[in-house]
């Protein structure tokens, strides 16, 4: 057990983290809009308050969106024209670090200015912008993204509530037909809400043309109160993000301005007709639904920002909280050296890490989209297909990661005034909204599967042929245990040799991509021909293989994340640096392969005798890794006034010395009472005697 | 996709439940109890009412433990002839179920009863009895377990306050020497203590003769002053559990009569002479812990009543709630016939069910303990081994089940009116309180190592060599995959054959078993010789092995789960039922050889082949279980006073009703839209003739 609990720790082997150099490489390429954002999110005046009702966190959450709008820190995504700068990753790098403020205050900025406002400035045309956009900006009004209803949540398509259209006034009526499709969960719909971009089926000429989006005011701007038609209730209590007044919408024929249309996709024409520059509706909806990326693109920095504030706190704390006397009388050891401990902690900081890394990568990505840098179909199909993999695994990783933490920490971790308990209370949701984590999943494995299948497409007859004999030839391979009987030979050896092959960056890179691979084409396999049923026999072909879908799609996941902390190793110059978050990555290698060990061990993919080296190999990184811990958690950059977590202050090792310098001090007196342990050892010898 | 959401569902195979007598068979021994204490559980005036403040909250729940004095709910444990029953078992099944009330409910009236008024009973005289448990059992005198401190919580012989016996005023001089040695964490501490039971060393005549416990008066009755020389603070707000007032209590000198020391296991005269019936003082402070056991076999209970909740919540939801429209163009599936929600939530209902009756089994024993029908050493023991191991499954178990319900009921289960997220923050704690479950897992991995090697000595040096050399063979077998390879040859034949296989009850038995075998001893022979190393050598050996340690004593916990599981098949008498239990018990069974794969294929324990029919099989096991899905969750007998959420109330369905009834209505008035992607196709065809 080292027990190093200073920071800047260079170990033997010449490992030593740049504290600076990496924090650099974090920050990434907002790094500028990302430290200014950290300064506003240092402000007291926009930090939760624990233990408000949830009125007056409402209330305490809406003039905080004031002073972000005053400190001009949420418009950098809106038109240079209006006040904005059109720095679309800019904005997003921005507001995903308010996180560490309020989640409250992030989501409700969020709804404001990334779903209302994106919504006007996305889907509607320069007209709309200029006519709305300016009071969103200033939140003169305050607005909603009714798109979700009670009866459809992630399936949008299938959403009831209708604008219908009426040549004869040239309005659209606003219409929610039963119950089933209010509109629910909306942000800013309980209380402050004066206008909404609504989702609704578009009908003119009796045509329902599919979703559109249409804006709609709600509340009159002095009264406060609903305009006619208008109704709703408020969602009141939620497990967390209490913050935010949410609410549900119905609309009984509101009749709204033909002109209220967001037509950039879709328009009607005075006499009811109507056009799109995209002819096919399919194609059409997808477009309109596609600047919901942003959402979870900043959902995702937002899961990463929480998760280095919780290992922060949790391993600062595990390097000055002792318990039980192990070795020694006087001296306990500080947690961070017990090897469960490691284990709990570690790997989350590697996922972390990775995490952070691949939403850097996403954040490009989506900045060279929405910027019209690179904007194709396919580009904008690969940022749906990445953001859907990287939310979904990096808000997950948040909870896991949050309570891990909380649980690692005991009862202090309980303590809301330590932060873990409130974090996952708040991003708890993000892993059903913007897209439910399961069904986003989906979407990546339907992405994998037509990716196979265009490759199969590619292929003439015969080199399919050719393929699928060779898949079933790996198949008997696997099943006799050929191969694996195969790599027994060539593990032959010491343990250590096969331990160190596991190090290697390309072997861990083909064990990760190849199980991609196989699973894809295995449930590809069991697909086959499932789209030329009937349409219920084929449903229940892929309902039977449902799971091994989304397994598929987090093996992909996992594998872009690792490829992205694999890529960003290559710009780390300084060396020891570079060492220590190489073992880092290889800790994130190794645990991916003991996650699915299961699954290796299936395929032939790995020794039995390797594989039983895994969990102590793993055990060793850990122990090397470990003077690093502190620095690694450091380099994130969080101050005190981000961490906010009073075991995160020095409070436990002040106190350790206290009683230290107490028993040090008794024993110098010599009034220290003798322990009856002691004592009846002392007695039982002198009686032998 | 079979959609049978009718309760009562009988397939195929004979397969039914017969909810009432299954329901039964889950209330246990102690059913009488069990239905009194639902029935005060089902009391509005009990119940949790979300969203007041921590201060509100707390004046709420001290009122409603009036409330459970008044219905006589909470006295069983007591003596007869103070009004209680002697009734240990009853007392813990009625406490536990009050997690259904309101979590903050149970846990306050288990420090006011369960460990106050227990300390008293327990650690005291029939004097200190009648002087103090009348105002405990009548509420007049809320009260302090004080024994966790700042500086140590899971190990309590390291707490520092000192209780120094002065003979010259024949009292106790109860000190704080540093701020660790603050009690902390303590119920009642903040506001409503008068008294507390305070754990300290005792020091007498220069001798510190261990932990002991200590009737101390905190506050003045009438003012709610604290006393001169106790001070305190208030831990404001947790991230559950907010209906009780936690703080934090210290001692300045404070001085109590001698005879506030409670004796019943170590005694100072007036003269200050110390004396105990008890010679060991290692073994004299785990009997004075002894009674912490209650606290942890209720906590049991608790977490799995919260499990049950949950799950009968989101069973209900999901088999009313429809989503995407896989198969038709009128009908979704509703999501429960979706295969990856069957294994979201049919395991976890598997394991529902072994925890609860596993609970059964412990709480028979922990009364057989209590009541002095079976309390030997051994008894005692393995009622601590077993409350450990269970109560760490079940809590993890609660959160899980929680979080995986709330996740599963999308938006809907953040609601807090759906419960999920507000059980879940007030569970969280349990984790970790009453023991961590970590620290738990060790202690429980100890007992495991001792009985094993207890076996070595038993056995005369020929057979221990002969034993180790029989390992030896083992682990070649294993290295070199053979017993692998004979598996396969056993195991040739269809899939169908080796799935068939794992279905055996005693082929799961046999797999579950030996892993904790083999695991136990390959810790014990990695740790051979560590204790005879010089202290801090030996610690660290140990402490490289502590990932598989706890690993070996959750593997012990599961088969402890399974086992219990298949001892209440036994007793189901009702052949249909059985059926159904027994494809549960199946699932556990198969769920938890899926989920240590790894280790059975690593260790030749199952071929690569029958591995790979295991999730497939698994799949089949859900849909059979599917239909009886609804009657699995309404045996476990909670109404609608206890669920309380709207998602449980059939209100989704209402709505899908309505928006049927629009649809059918609209299509009949041939008002309907056309759909523009049928218009476009119609177009299409148009067009081609």
């Amino acid at each position: 057990m080292t027990d190093l609990i200073t920071p800047g720790a260079k170990t033997d082997d010449g490992s030593a983290v740049d504290v600076a150099v990496l924090g650099k490489a974090l920050l990434g390429r907002w790094s500028d809009v990302r430290i200014q954002a950290r300064k506003l999110a240092g402000n007291p005046e926009l930090h939760k308050v624990e233990g408000l009702s949830h009125t007056e966190h409402r209330k305490r959450v809406f003039t905080q969106l004031g002073i972000l709008v005053r400190e001009d820190g949420v418009h950098r995504a809106f038109p240079t024209r209006l006040g904005g700068s059109d720095d679309h990753g800019g904005n997003v790098a921005g507001f995903e670090e308010l996180v560490i403020a309020d989640p409250s205050l992030q989501i409700k900025g969020g709804v404001q200015w990334g779903l209302f406002g994106s919504a006007v400035m996305h889907l509607g045309t320069q007209e709309h912008q200029d006519k709305w956009l300016p009071g969103i900006m200033n939140l003169q009004t305050p607005g909603c993204f009714a798109m979700t209803e009670i009866g459809h949540g992630s399936d949008v398509a299938s959403i009831a509530t209708t604008a219908t259209y009426d040549p004869a006034t040239q309005e659209f009526i606003i219409n929610t037909p039963f119950s089933a499709a209010w509109k629910e969960y909306i942000g800013n719909a309980a209380v402050d809400g004066l206008a909404a971009v609504v989702f609704a089926q578009l009908i003119t000429n009796g045509v329902n043309h599919g979703v559109h989006a249409f804006y709609v005011e709600l509340r009159d701007p002095t009264s406060k109160e609903f305009l006619p038609g208008v109704g709703g209730l408020d969602d009141n209590i939620k497990g967390g993000l209490n913050g935010i007044d949410n609410g549900r919408l119905h609309f009984s024929n509101v009749r709204i301005p033909r002109t209220n249309l967001l037509n950039r996709y879709g328009d009607v024409a005075v006499d009811g007709t109507y056009s799109s520059p995209i002819a096919s509706p399919g194609r059409r909806f997808f477009t309109m639904l596609g600047t919901l990326v942003q959402g979870r693109v900043s959902l995702d920095g937002a899961a990463v920002a929480a998760s280095k504030v919780a290992l922060t706190i949790a391993v600062k704390y595990a390097t000055e909280r002792r318990q039980f006397n192990a070795a020694s009388q006087t001296e306990e050891v500080v947690l961070m050296d017990y090897q469960r401990h490691q284990r709990r902690l570690l790997p989350r900081l590697a996922t972390t890490y990775a995490a952070a890394f691949a939403h850097e990568e996403l954040l490009v990505k989506f900045d060279s989209v929405f910027s019209g840098l690179h904007d194709s179909d396919e580009d904008r199909q690969d940022l749906e297909t990445l953001a859907a993999a990287l939310k979904s695994m990096s808000t997950w990783h948040a909870l896991d990661t949050l309570q891990e933490c909380r649980e690692a920490c005991g009862g202090a971790g309980f303590m809301v005034e330590n932060r873990f308990t409130s974090l996952r209370a708040d991003l708890d949701v993000y892993t059903t909204f913007e897209g439910d984590n399961t069904v986003l999943l989906q979407l990546v494995a339907k992405r994998l599967l037509a990716d196979y299948s265009k490759e199969f497409r590619n292929l003439d007859f015969g080199v399919l042929a050719r393929f699928v004999v060779g898949q079933a030839a790996d198949l008997t391979i696997n099943k006799t245990g050929l191969r694996q009987a195969a790599q027994f030979m060539a593990d032959s050896g010491s343990a250590q040799k096969s331990a160190k092959a596991l190090k290697d960056e390309d072997t861990q890179h083909e064990m990760l991509a190849g199980r991609v691979q196989q699973m894809v084409a295995d449930v590809a396999a069991a697909l086959k021909g499932a789209a030329k049923l009937p349409k219920d026999k084929g449903a229940e072909v892929f309902n039977q293989h449902q799971n091994e879908l989304i397994e598929a799609a987090r093996a992909h996941a996992e594998l872009l994340q690792w490829e992205a902390f694999t890529r960003a190793l290559r710009s780390l110059e300084d060396p020891g640096t570079r060492r220590v978050l190489t073992r880092l990555r290889d800790l994130l290698g190794l645990t991916l392969i003991e996650k699915h060990l299961d699954w290796y061990l299936m395929n032939g993919r790995i020794s039995m005798q390797r594989a039983r080296t895994l969990a102590p190999y793993i055990n060793r990184v850990l122990e090397k890794l470990r003077p690093h811990a502190l620095d690694l958690v450091d380099a994130f950059g969080y101050g005190p006034e981000h961490l906010r977590a009073t075991i995160a202050t020095g409070i436990e090792r002040d106190r350790q010395d206290e009683a230290r310098d107490y028993f040090r001090a008794l024993r110098a007196s010599k009034d220290a009472p003798v322990d009856e342990k002691v004592m009846l050892a002392k007695e039982k010898d002198r009686s032998k005697k």
